[in-house]
């Protein structure tokens, strides 16, 4: 009641040393059935007891890159020689059936996620304080000075992605980050842009 | 911290019949001191008691039209044969020393705050439902079908003032309008447009 009936895409992403994870997992345990999750498409082989819709949607190389050229791919990477990624029709079915969606993505992802689906909420979790993240990665200092070097760089790299997300989520402590994605999702419902349905029912009938 | 330590401007709309006045007060005694408020400018006389600066502005009609001219104005209504509006300058202080500020405006008043200020936060508070502003617009059936008529005009023309507000917060029962209203303000100091400094900085220190 009140907001229009289309569902919203939410995009999680959060660099190494952020703890997206656990933040994810908490969410979940908070309300399971609160969102729907996409079945990634892959172009590597089914393992025994996978399930081909269910699992993954198991496509061929010239399947996969025939959809990243036509935007059928939300967002997707290579990996150790295969594709991964999200295809958009079953996403778009679920928004349109009402269901809110949780994706969870690299840091890369999110800009072309935004170009695909603008309406799509991108929200980045964000390591809490440079001291903190900075002992992350530097390890317990058994690292040699090249390879804490690297991480570094990985780190920078993948902080700047922020900028391509709409908000930023801090985590200090699990529970007030989840409390903050709580807030943005709540908020995001509100958005006059989502309520124009809605609005132009209530003027049209007083 | 985390946020960058500029101040957030809400303002805060609502129609006839949305219940705006309420909600405001519930919002302060939650917390009075978690926003500054402006003091309005006017053209009309102070009364017995009323102190310049601190109950109003008070200031000429000339003095008003050219504030009104020169962008000093965020935002007015003439009423009675006298201004009243809300002086720019003491809001862009105040917002610059980091505190957030309520602004209670009309309707009609968001789209020039947000053409002066753009990164003000306008939310607009709606009636619940069609059928429960109908029955507080029309009242107790005592008025005739011409003062009904007009009334509705009225309501019509203010509710389709939502398309410049950013936030529809629906106010159902105060207590949910309350809590909707929290959450964008939770939301917004989220949004990764006011944390650029924190990530520059955090970058930068990686």
């Amino acid at each position: 009641m009140g907001s229009d009936s289309r569902g919203i895409l939410y995009v999680l992403s959060g660099p190494s040393g952020s703890g997206k994870g656990t933040v994810i997992r908490h969410m979940l345990q908070q309300d399971a059935d609160r969102f729907a999750f996409s079945v990634s498409a892959t172009t590597r082989s089914p393992r025994p007891g996978e399930i081909d819709g269910k699992d993954y949607f198991f496509i061929t190389r010239q399947d996969f890159e025939n959809k990243i050229a036509s935007g059928e791919m939300l967002e997707y990477v290579e990996y150790c020689g295969n594709y991964y990624g999200t295809p958009r029709a079953p996403v778009e079915e679920t928004l349109r059936q009402g269901r809110d969606m949780l994706l969870e993505i690299e840091v890369t992802g999110g800009k072309n996620v935004k170009r695909l689906l603008p309406e799509a909420v991108l929200i980045f979790i964000a390591p809490p304080s440079i001291k903190e993240l900075r002992e992350r990665l530097t390890g317990r200092g058994t690292e040699d000075s090249a390879t804490i070097e690297r991480r570094l760089e990985v780190a920078r790299s993948e902080l700047g992605e922020y900028v391509n997300y709409d908000y930023l989520a801090l985590n200090d402590t699990v529970e007030q980050c989840v409390g903050r994605i709580g807030a943005i999702m709540q908020a995001e419902k509100t958005a006059t842009t989502r309520m124009r349905a809605f609005m132009e029912r209530v003027i049209q009938h007083v």
